[in-house]
């Protein structure tokens, strides 16, 4: 490979303002559910920055939408359940995904992209933790503390609830894998708030059922969580083969503890491209002079790109990566 | 010592029904600015939890309200900062804290408690980066965006800054000391948002000043963060005796980490605490156990008490540790 391949969580959003323009018209899931926008704004940022793939424009609510769950997402706060999981009798409103029933329109976003990108495309799930976060709280939660309860005080329970999550989120990155997408990633995104300890017990069997449910399709898959730098080593476990890492824990340090048969993702601190450009070049060396030159990175920022990001700053990096 | 110390950071506040009763009379500042009130709600969790020592009453913003500058705290929002600090002009606006003059109602609640209580008292304040974050964001902020833009972008601008504000901690640790404190506590709250490599040139130098502007007292002095298991050796380098543990890192690993000649804090989830008793419990047992019987252990939560705690809990988890 010529240089270090480079693509941005969230590079399909509101820091685009051909998003911003479609999403007056727009409602967030509904441009999910109508293949020809969501294929549309999956590609505005491999047209207009230039990155070495395409994420497919979705949610991690999705499959839990095409089961039949009323979620909505409300902008500025995310998403928000009607009728929040409390008790083991609300794990009979899990039932399984039926990928091309509940959400052919995903599916066939996927189709429609594969045959008009030359850059690979990447599918992703919730993992179970975020997922089980968000049907508990009811929505996005500081402390997690519901979620918690249930999970320390109902283990029983809570291990039935995430092992459902996960064959949801397994079969929906399944579906996505045959219809076109080249890679996977499983966001975790709040898997972090967890001791490692905790996640062990508690998540990572759930983690382990996703990653087993793709592994023979042979595509490469990512673990990401922000701020999961206690839990690298238990995130590769999962079976993932690249983890993604955010700005807190230094790529050298994440090579040396995870060796050098796991690919990294990462890790840019997406604040400092609010930064003079100065700063974002500097930040944009160290970590490929972390990474030392090895395959096995994927340049990424650490967590999503801010909404206020200038996109020209966003195309500046991917031409600097480039060339490095 | 015949027991493991224990406190829990957030124990005056909104868990106890006899605060949430003072509260629906008085604002949050006006409880800090009036002595009787604000030494009776430090005294609350005393009397009630058995708990080994009192925190003052009061909050991080205090001595930046001493200064003259306006700053409300909001229920359920936090500090709003009517005017944010954006550029080197608003340096100006950070002039050096007088104590005695600036946060008098401070000082003589302090004096009021340290005659009643029979228990240590212990002072705090902010840490440069919550501090910075705070004023430049204009209120709480998920990504901190600003200050880091700010301390990336204008790095001379931002070392003044942080500067400033470790010279208005130290001077209101200092008096809180004078006026009859027997510990103190830094809380750099959203510390944990950089890596290590960006604290220690950003914030670790600001916070060694915090610490040298009380070294000569001779009290214990603990410096604390959440999420900031990255950071725990920084933490400790920038002069603290004692470093809080959130409860993402066991504390047999920050002990490893640290060495035998640091104290630990820490480190319960307080999301732990709305589980069952059971379950709360075990993690009791597993934050002792890990300290392995060692002195230089104080119990705390990982972060405040959840304001959806039953206090009841609380005096239990204070039995245990005591009984153990």
């Amino acid at each position: 490979m010529a240089h270090t391949p480079v693509w941005f969580m969230r590079q399909a959003g509101r820091c685009l303002p051909e998003y911003r323009a479609l999403r007056q018209k727009h409602g967030m899931l509904d441009i999910v559910r109508t293949p020809e926008l969501a294929a549309d704004v999956t590609m505005q940022p491999v047209r207009r920055l230039g990155v070495d793939a395409a994420i497919l424009f979705s949610d991690i609510i999705v499959p839990l939408v095409g089961i039949g769950l009323d979620i909505t997402l409300e902008a500025g706060t995310g998403p928000v359940v009607a009728e929040p999981f409390r008790s083991a009798g609300d794990l009979r409103r899990l039932r399984p995904l039926e990928p091309e029933a509940d959400i052919p329109y995903v599916l066939e976003t996927v189709r429609v992209l594969v045959k008009d990108l030359d850059v690979p495309l990447i599918g992703f799930a919730g993992g179970p933790f975020t997922l089980a976060s968000y049907l508990i709280e009811g929505g996005p939660s500081k402390s997690h503390a519901r979620t918690k309860a249930l999970m320390y005080g109902q283990p029983g329970v809570w291990h039935a609830f995430v092992s459902a999550l996960a064959d949801i989120a397994a079969a929906a990155l399944r579906a996505q894998v045959e219809a076109g997408a080249q890679a996977v990633q499983v966001f975790d995104s709040w898997a972090g708030q967890l001791s490692p300890a905790d996640y062990a017990e508690y998540v990572l069997p759930a983690s382990r059922r996703i990653f087993a449910g793709v592994a023979s399709q042979g595509v490469p898959s990512v673990h990401f969580g922000v701020g999961t730098g206690q839990l690298l080593e238990l995130l590769r476990d999962a079976g993932a083969s690249v983890v993604g890492v955010d700005w807190r824990v230094p790529l050298d340090e994440a090579r040396r503890r995870l060796g050098e048969g796991t690919a990294l993702q990462g890790n840019l601190d997406p604040a400092r491209c609010l930064a003079t450009w100065e700063a974002v070049h500097d930040g944009v060396q160290d970590v490929l002079q972390r990474n030392g030159g090895r395959t096995g990175h994927v340049f990424n920022l650490g967590w999503g790109v801010l909404p206020e990001t200038d996109p020209d700053v966003l195309a500046r990096i991917v031409d600097l990566v480039h060339g490095a």
